[in-house]
């Protein structure tokens, strides 16, 4: 049982603005931290796709993630260069210290019972290990992109974690709130959870990814990991 | 803390020599199992050896074993033709499910409040996780030879794997039950903790690695994991 984290798991939105809260604060600076969290979040997916597309060569999603605050930082106008390089560096490790929803540690540690448990997350290693450690997340093993040196939605990103696992990839299921995730993993042999989160993007968004309402069908749906993890039992 | 695996946390003799046992026995063998287990222990290293001075491109560990298990059979007058492929793979499994020392699974719980614990070993992922599965070891991470595509005692085998934690060599504590690793370790800036296991190759064998004398000086000895957590905690 392998989970997409960003946003399945944990809730990043809260985590990053808790974070740029603080580093605004000790700034000085006026920002909408949930305007940021979202902004920084938005460059997510294109930062990952000039990897993906061989435009550059594969680099850990902490790089990524600090390429992209400065960006968000020039949008809003504020040089990148005022501030210490070790306080962004320090910002920027918010990603590795996001909130697990309620559920998610119940849920994962009743799975675990009879299952094995991992994240298949485009976060790094070290990312993925300090969260864990953080939130109590009981993991079997974590197996980050860098491992896999694949960013999802690609194919590889799915089977390489199936190979390393010794496994076929239909012995494998992705969970994850997005469901772009499980259709990429679908395609290559994976079953499927989809787990809604629809405070993902805060409690003001509403679309069809956060409705909570699966616009495919999956192998199976939750609202939560507990009750996946009751159906799986 | 990361721990050599085969002999420190596991005993791989008794492991190895139940499987065998129980495998002569379905096919009417008369065969010593410890003795089986001591030859095929004793293949390891030099069929490391051949990925390590680029004889050949690296295969995981279970490849390794596989091909040693033909090797044993074969000394002992045995065709390996005469079994099932499929018996062969599954006697294969018993590197995966070797048994923890009764310290291991206490010792490494310990540890985990305070620290990031991980094996460091020649064993692959998949051998590694079903081994903490059935065993119980609560590793927070598993990262095996075929991430690193790497055997110790080379440099990659241990500096990858900081590498992957985010960590700077020294700030990686390997523990280990031979001496050769721990030095391997040490000459590229690791931490180092000695754990002698004078049983590893069973109760009637002596020599200076199983004495329980450290030939050397490591940053820490310990008689036991559960002893190795009670000093570093």
């Amino acid at each position: 049982m392998l989970f997409d984290v960003f946003g399945t798991v944990v809730d990043w939105r809260s985590g990053v603005a808790a974070a740029v809260r603080r580093f605004a604060g000790e700034h000085g600076l006026e920002v909408d931290a949930e305007g940021f969290a979202d902004a920084w979040r938005a460059r997510y997916v294109p930062g990952m796709r000039r990897v993906s597309s061989g435009e550059r060569p594969f680099v850990p999603l902490d790089t990524l993630h600090r390429e992209n605050l400065d960006g968000v930082l020039a949008d809003l106008g504020l040089d990148p260069e005022r501030f210490g390089a070790g306080e962004l560096d320090e910002l920027n490790r918010a990603w590795h210290f996001l909130p697990p929803w309620p559920d998610s540690v119940a849920g994962l540690t009743a799975l675990k019972r009879g299952y094995v448990v991992g994240p298949l997350s485009n976060g790094n290693t070290s990312l993925l290990l300090d969260m864990a450690k953080a939130g109590g997340l009981p993991w079997d093993l974590i197996l980050g992109s860098d491992v896999t040196r694949a960013y999802k939605p690609t194919r590889e990103a799915y089977l390489r974690q199936a190979a390393l696992l010794g496994l076929d990839p239909g012995e494998v299921m992705l969970a994850a709130a997005h469901e772009n995730d499980l259709a990429a993993a679908r395609s290559v042999g994976l079953a499927t959870a989809f787990i809604p989160r629809p405070l993902e993007h805060g409690p003001q968004k509403h679309g069809p990814q956060v409705s909570g309402a699966a616009a495919q069908t999956w192998d199976l749906t939750a609202t939560s990991i507990t009750e996946l993890a009751a159906k799986l039992n």
